[in-house]
């Protein structure tokens, strides 16, 4: 078999598959597309597996040299998993069907996170072609990062001894900016969990009870209102109490990101910003826990009126945490507080969704400043931001716990993007940067 | 033609039609359904005619004798519309397929208001087998109860020399019980407004912008949650100042219903009652306004979570209104309050929906006395109870506004038929009890 060259016409195959993993009915889908990414492994002369689990495959692709005890392997981890999309949430076109729109790739996945693990592989297969990267490597590829990972811990514990290896790879964060490349030295976790009010044991006539009877959702406008104190602080008794004081150095370095309030308002499309009080947007993004609510639901949303006076209400709550907050942890005391501001009038019920610890590695030790030089190298010797990450990516926390070892987060996308949102885009050109920044990368941790 | 005899079969025909007024899809139906009317009235040998509208069409229907210049004529009007009803509301059955289960017909509209009018017509038709009701009869039917009666005035104030009168009835209101006959003597009013929120300018990656971009539900559960005081009082500055004081007998009116809170607690199934302080439940629901949130939605609302920051919150809004509060003044101070109270950081955009006035007629004065004995008769000489409904009917202010008449309010409904929920239902023999009691109505009011 001839080496392949990856090209761009490979990373649209790859964004054709529409492998949303929160919808039980593309089970088949993720299926096709774990199979394709193993062929494009095979044809790149890697050593591919597909690792079934409960939920959608993992795909694992080997390129080992081996021979000294001091040679470094290297884990490269993405996800061939993607956000929900749909045509009525606001695309201009099919989701995945991308569209070449002045240099940016517009389809769901084309940066979360299909782009960014494309590019890794491409600069792996143009070594290959050319003798072999200087590290080994293992791509390890999930499909199921947007709704948790649930599965992945168990593969990497299984694995655990095929997967050794130095130093974890994943690019699946922000860049500060265009052409400023940027190590992430730390993630946001998450804490997942549903509330659902039940008053009356049915629908009623808002007029011959309302008064009389509470409404649950306005309870739960209440309580969901109590998550904030006017400060824009989290209200929840206890929930700061964990959270890391960060250093003099990276408030400097979040300054030096040059990303001010403006921008992130821009990017948003807001109004006004807001936020906690004493810190700017991307602090507030980077090193403050949040309390967000996803969605809400309760009585009647068809058009026009209905006086109903709803049975239930319910809403989707994510928290954002910061080192050390524990998911779990944090989960217990949302819960304990809505518990306890819940008025008898209406039942309340809990349910808990996933969880992931937020992260954080000092990229002056171990391998952050080999990844401090590659990134600098690929983006021609610009000097590299440092960041502190508002998403959430919960297997670096399980790569730490199972495997050992720091996580290098080399991210290509950029704030703009719209990952997760309507009409996501990936520039074009970050596909050819990110193999250089990939090939650099490799170089740089052999040499560390 | 053979003179009619209206009976049970007829009204299960009459419930067939899924007249949901709220759905513009249904517009067909709501015309058979009025055509079908038509052709009962002409079969009881009154004079019908279908009047068109923008909306749903109102049906009349005479029967006048004359002669004399102090023949009464009673104008009784009822709507053959209902609330929307479907399957995943809660409904055990077809919502209009009628089931008979414990002598309760089970169906949308059996009470609301398709039996009331239908036992009236029943009393008619008998009457006029038997030579005809000592008053002239005018039957008003319309389409568009429960979206606004949006249309009805004008066909009142175009009709107004045929549809003159003395006075006008309705049985559209719930009695204090079963076997309780009761004359409500006044109503709510309703003034009805959407709210919408918009933050940022499309759906954000809650980890990547959450903590310094305001989410609109976050923002809409605090002005909604500022709706309210936390003694159960509506919040909104103004929205007092005109209610009516109510007078010391009424209290003991309320009292003498015989309705503890523990039913109206039963009849919920609401784990507690709530409310405005210093009043019972009977009292809230008749006599006090209120501010009601009969939807709610925003964000994420499918399966699993989605780590979503929404661009829009919505939620729809009722008021009830008591003597001498104004519909579009209070929608007025609600839109201020709102606007007042709603940060920069989002857009707000309020949409008014329809709005009815309160009702308010003394039973001691006028056609009170007929109505009561009437009530009384048909209950085989049971004390009539005196009302404060909480629900609205816009008309009734309507027909004193365009026509100088009061109405009678001479309900059917029990307070657990569940009007406007699933499952709703009517006793079957309220039919002829219902009938019984249009004979001695109009023969009291002739009498008066």
């Amino acid at each position: 078999m001839a080496l392949s060259h990856l090209d761009q016409s490979n990373y649209y195959d790859f964004l054709r598959f529409a492998t949303v993993s929160a919808d039980p009915a593309r089970a088949q889908i993720m299926r096709e597309c774990a199979i394709w990414l193993a062929s494009k492994f095979r044809e790149m002369r890697m050593e591919p597996e597909i690792v079934a689990t409960p939920g959608a495959p993992v795909v694992l692709a080997k390129w080992k040299k081996g021979g000294s005890a001091k040679r470094r392997t290297v884990l490269i981890y993405g996800h061939y998993d993607v956000q929900p999309a749909e045509m009525g949430d606001g695309w201009t076109g099919d989701p995945f069907e991308p569209r070449l729109i002045d240099g940016m790739v517009v389809a769901r996945g084309s940066t979360d996170n299909k782009g960014q693990i494309f590019a890794h592989m491409m600069g792996v297969a143009e070594k290959i072609k050319a003798g072999g990267p200087e590290t080994d490597v293992i791509f390890l590829v999930e499909g199921e990062e947007e709704v948790g990972s649930d599965n992945l811990e168990a593969v990497l514990r299984s694995r655990k001894e095929e997967l050794a290896c130095d130093v974890a790879v994943i690019s699946d964060t922000n860049m500060a900016g265009p052409d400023k490349p940027t190590l992430t030295y730390g993630l946001r976790g998450i804490s997942a969990l549903e509330v659902e009010l039940t008053g009356p044991s049915h629908d009623l006539h808002s007029g011959v009870y309302g008064g009389a009877v509470v409404n649950p959702i306005t309870v739960l406008t209440r309580l969901l209102a109590g998550l904030h104190h006017q400060t824009g602080q989290v209200a929840v008794p206890g929930f700061y109490k964990k959270v890391r004081k960060v250093a003099a150095w990276e408030r400097k370095a979040a300054k030096a990101l040059g990303v001010p309030d403006a921008e992130v308002k821009r990017q948003a499309g807001s109004p006004a910003l807001g936020g906690e009080r004493g810190f700017s947007a991307i602090e507030r993004i980077g090193m403050r826990p949040t309390a967000e609510i996803n969605g809400i639901t309760g009585g009647y949303q068809g058009p026009g009126p209905k006086t109903v006076l709803p049975s239930k209400a319910s809403a989707k709550l994510t928290f954002r945490l910061v080192p050390h907050q524990d998911p779990k942890e944090i989960a217990d005391l949302v819960e304990k507080d809505l518990k306890k501001r819940c008025p008898k009038t209406v039942k309340l019920k809990v349910t808990r969704h996933h969880g992931g610890f937020p992260y954080f590695c000092d990229p002056t030790k171990g391998f952050g400043p080999a990844a401090s030089k590659a990134l600098s190298q690929a983006w021609g010797g610009k000097r590299v931001d440092y960041l502190l990450e508002g998403g959430t990516i919960p297997i670096v926390s399980v790569i730490k716990k199972v495997l050992g070892v720091e996580t290098l987060l080399v991210g290509l996308s950029l704030p703009d993007c719209r990952a997760h949102g309507p009409d996501e885009t990936f520039p074009i050109e970050y596909l050819e940067r990110g193999a250089k920044m990939n090939q650099a990368l490799l170089k740089e941790i052999a040499r560390a």
